[in-house]
């Protein structure tokens, strides 16, 4: 029988009323019950890592929670993650990078009503979980609303709907339909398709390290180039520029490229991605672009802005060497980013 | 015959290519004979307003353009700004507050390949442009890809496809099909609806005021909230920030909330949003959004991100006193918020 551990981090899955309004409440052995009809051929097992509103985790609760499912990984045949959505696919995003490689599934979940509320999407979702899970498929991925989206692919792009989550500029994973779950497997991410089980268990080394020092800026019209330099100033290592369409930015009057160019030359990493929900970056395009790729900075292409910022954490936490950041940045690591160049 | 302005400010439409990429380049007369040949029984001018990548226009670019529409509004039926797409439903939204109320159709276009492109959607957006301003449905729309979008509802959402901009959070006010031009005026703001041409023609008093010290910051996971300190050194007076979910924020460990809070008392006015796309914010369920509407924060509700910040921005240029402030940005002032309490 296949055992799957369920990790409790709190969120509106497991929230209660309260005169603060909803807060994080239910423990994970309350759950049980409901998570056992779900998964009646599965050895299901629940623990609490933390009871926090989603808003409230925080880079290092990544990292803590990847250390611990690291080190639980070699026993479960799968683990769930129980989170609040509000910043879910940041955590799927980091997770991805942090366990690549991992030998069994890691299923981040969560819902849009409590586990308590009788028309709650909590239980639909964590049976979507709880099975992909034990589906020996391994990897990062988020379960929900009957979908399967590779954990650097999420993103919530619904603040009340139940179909709240969508994998940006990649397929889904799998989905939940009257053939039941059906994964694609031919969108696995190369490492997790193309090796054995035993192959991943032999391969598998988490890398939980990562800089805080990473600032996510989105541009706007008339954006004051002065916050580049404070950003330098302040000991930003790291920023993602959600810029223009295809990535673009202003040069003329208030030239922010001149301000990225001079972050550039004081070490700084410049990521370069898009506001545009869809579809990416290609700065070679407009002269608009191609004056910030001259300035330095690094292309994002199709990667999520939560994908983009969290490797661009998790970067440089692995290495100061300016042209491994670059090669880091614009390899495709873990199925975030592969369009080619 | 009913008179037609077309004000060309650039962008992709007018692009030729260059050693440095796409440029703005062709002039409005140049696109002359193809304009004429999609709208035969119009009399069509057109005038240079400048000719810039539309990241390269500015927040004084949109009320000198507003001024310009505003002169002329009254010797013309309608009024096409041509437009590069990367900041165009800013500028579009920008537009709805400074001439809200304005007695015509002014209906903003562009394009994702150049006019000259044997493959390109300029023309067809273009004639989509051309035969609203000829509508007579008076107010600021956005014309794309066979859809009529109110201007402050209007975001690129797609970086590359034809189909790049799309109505956020509100019906499409009029699409193209085998019905011809079919515009739905039961989604027409109030103003625009149930007033006569005559009566708008009396009324119409456009606004061009607005501050330039606003900022847009959107959250992420850490977010170090010493940059709310910045910002009021800084001297910024608005801040529209882009929180988690239905608007959430942090308030455990890296306190933003607080940081909001110091903000607020020293009279910056904020306007919280969601990062996500779709459906917008409502702070009053969770304890991390109601800890934010007790720090003083003023809800985004349905407004997009484009239309928060241009309000945001317009709204400061008209008052100073901070109730105002809250009153004009907690109401519907031309379609960009209709979500209740």
């Amino acid at each position: 029988m296949k055992k799957i551990l369920v990790l409790n981090t709190g969120g509106t899955l497991s929230s209660i009323k309260s005169e603060h309004g909803l807060v994080p409440g239910i423990r994970s052995g309350d759950m049980m019950e409901e998570l056992r009809m779900i998964s009646k051929n599965l050895q299901l097992e629940t623990e609490d890592f933390c009871s926090v509103d989603s808003s409230n985790f925080f880079p290092e609760d990544w990292a803590a929670l990847a250390v611990r499912i690291a080190e639980v990984c070699r026993e479960y045949h799968g683990i769930v993650v129980i989170h609040g959505t509000d910043t879910l696919a940041y955590t799927s995003s980091m997770l991805s990078f942090m366990l690549r490689g991992i030998p069994i599934p890691v299923v981040v979940t969560g819902s849009q009503l409590s586990i308590a509320h009788p028309v709650a999407d909590a239980l639909e979702n964590c049976r979507g979980a709880v099975h992909m899970a034990a589906s020996g498929c391994p990897g990062v991925f988020v379960a929900f609303n009957r979908k399967i989206i590779l954990g650097c692919r999420a993103s919530k792009v619904r603040t009340m709907s139940f179909d709240a989550f969508e994998s940006i500029n990649y397929p889904n994973i799998g989905e939940i339909s009257s053939l039941g779950l059906h994964i694609r497997r031919e969108y696995l991410p190369p490492a997790c398709r193309d090796k054995t089980p035993e192959q991943l268990r032999e391969s598998f080394q988490p890398r939980f390290a990562y800089s805080d020092r990473a600032f996510l800026l989105k541009l706007y019209p008339g954006i004051a180039p002065e916050i580049m330099d404070h950003l330098v100033q302040a000991g930003y290592r790291g920023v993602y520029i959600e810029g223009f369409g295809l990535g673009d930015m202003p040069f003329l009057k208030h030239n922010f490229v001149e301000a990225v160019h001079r972050a550039v030359e004081r070490g700084v990493t410049v990521l370069a991605g898009s506001q545009c929900l869809y579809e990416g970056t290609n700065l070679t395009v407009y002269e608009t672009g191609l004056k910030a790729l001259s300035a330095g900075v690094i292309e994002a292409r199709d990667m999520t802005a939560e994908a983009a910022l969290t490797k661009l954490m998790w970067v440089l936490g692995q290495t100061n060497d300016p042209q491994k950041i670059r090669r880091y940045l614009e390899q495709n690591l873990t199925g975030e980013r592969v369009q080619g160049w």
